[in-house]
């Protein structure tokens, strides 16, 4: 195409702006449709599977902070789970899920919300078969024992990113490596909202908050506490000074070993890019775990010296 | 974790709504903030590599009768070219282009606009992996001869839709396959934009307008015409009765295998779904051509029945 097929330009006609950052971008179309700056950008969100607990309800707190309206979603996401996973009896309660949040999404308190509860055609339409990588990130812990799954989370966040529209999103750092994915997913793809991770909330006794213990035995919740004991024998040798990888991994797994039905990882990874640590471990590292108490798979971690070590004694 | 331990609903405190569909959503949280419901809402936007001719005038005189703000991206996208493809000398003329673009996106004309024209970095920020990838409607026709084109397509789309923000976002039919992957992309993702497909521009002669045109010399460039001669016999074919794929698909290929240097494929498929015809075409039907003239590789369509034969002898 010679530029000779192009319409002459006059003299008198103004080139149009060139913005060449995302940023930009974004400013510029606001100013030009004239919608105050703040339109859609308040919007703080909070995606869940549902099963809501304490910790739920603090990412929900948090949000509330964020935001001047708060988006919750409950929906257990099919492309998360694998074929031989807890899909089908996944805890599912939307009438308690909603009494839990009334107290907080409220026009009463602090920020009005709604909940977003899509069926399973609403986010994956007949015919859908588009899913999101984030690459490496996604590869080791979590991910190399549960195929596919962090392809599922980052596409159904994705989604509920694109349909929510949110400036925030706050999601609880017990799925450490869920956070990162989703972080790095929502930049790559210049998706403009801030995903903000939220400190494991605890039971009293150090158990983390999941969905998945309503699953335990009596027995099997006592057992459970192996994670936060090997995760508080890690925390206090880090705090002694040990800095070997494969040590501050054998503190961690001790306890844990003792009493898990199967262990997946005891791992040290960089606590960014989920890098292996080789030898003496150096800048953020998270410690993180995953195992088995009779067929309940659970997870724990904690950033070493950021973190307080779950168990005080 | 036991309903117990969420907070007693108070009898007094009204439920948070539920919406179940995205477009409620979207209502629900635009109404919320306040903003007009217009807000982003009528950004048309033109996803174009640079190097623009007529038929991306033609694209961006339509964006402009379908929004008030029209954003232009002129990016060159790494990530959709093969490693011995023609990244590194696709032609880039970037004053060229706002020249061009200066009638259409003045702030005198039908609708104001930008151009955004990121650099490599701005779209795939350091460390990015992530990849969109739509399924099945990328494997045939160019999907198999391009390996990795339409992640690549998807995923710097599925990025500009993000920054952008589009209400609607108008492409050529010249890249018919591409077109359906992005409408695709963007309905899976519950990106909130329509795609609109707009007509192949072609020169008086008939050649679809493309930027890779320029790479054509002279007896290529009349050698090249063998694309629009086959479409025409083959939709001229159509218009008589015939309805035997393999025999439009030979009436086609005769005019382009008699001078072109190779052919990657000339095929009926099903228009909306690429999937593969087999004895009589029923429903719609698309007539897609790819092949090399010289080293340049061209690819032309159309619909059998709706686009009129490219050639009137």
């Amino acid at each position: 195409m010679a530029p000779a097929d192009l319409p002459a330009p006059s003299s008198r006609t103004a080139r149009p702006p060139v913005v060449r950052s995302v940023a930009e971008l974004r400013d510029l179309c606001t100013r030009a449709l004239g919608a105050p700056s703040s339109a859609r950008g308040r919007v703080a969100f909070v995606p869940t599977m549902g099963a809501l607990h304490r910790g739920h309800l603090a990412l929900v707190e948090e949000a509330s902070r964020r935001g001047t309206f708060v988006v919750v979603s409950i929906f257990v996401n099919p492309t998360q789970f694998g074929p031989h996973e807890d899909f089908s009896r996944y805890p599912r309660n939307l009438d308690a899920d909603l009494d839990a949040l009334a107290p907080l999404l409220s026009q009463a308190s602090h920020a009005a919300g709604a909940v977003f509860a899509p069926d399973v055609a609403e986010m994956y339409p007949p015919g859908d078969e588009t899913r999101v990588h984030v690459g490496a990130l996604a590869e080791p812990l979590c991910g190399r024992f549960r195929p596919g799954h962090f392809e599922g989370v980052a596409t159904v966040v994705a989604k509920l990113f694109c349909a929510v529209g949110p400036c925030t999103a706050v999601l609880g750092r017990k799925d450490y490596q869920q956070l990162l994915v989703v972080r790095r997913m929502a930049r790559d793809l210049l998706l403009d909202v801030e995903v903000v991770g939220y400190p494991i909330v605890r039971e009293a006794d150090g158990l983390a908050m999941s969905s998945r213990n309503a699953y335990l035995s009596a027995s099997e919740r006592a057992r459970a506490l192996a994670l936060a004991r090997g995760l508080s024998a890690a925390a206090k040798a880090f705090a002694r000074g040990q800095r070997d990888a494969r040590r501050l991994e054998a503190e961690a797994r001790a306890p844990v070993e003792a009493v898990a039905t199967s262990i997946d990882y005891v791992e040290v990874r960089n606590a960014e890019t989920l890098a292996a640590c080789e030898g003496s471990v150096t800048g953020r590292t998270v410690l993180a775990i995953a195992c088995h108490v009779g067929s309940t798979r659970l997870i724990d971690n904690l950033v070493l010296g950021e973190d307080p070590p779950p168990l005080a004694s």
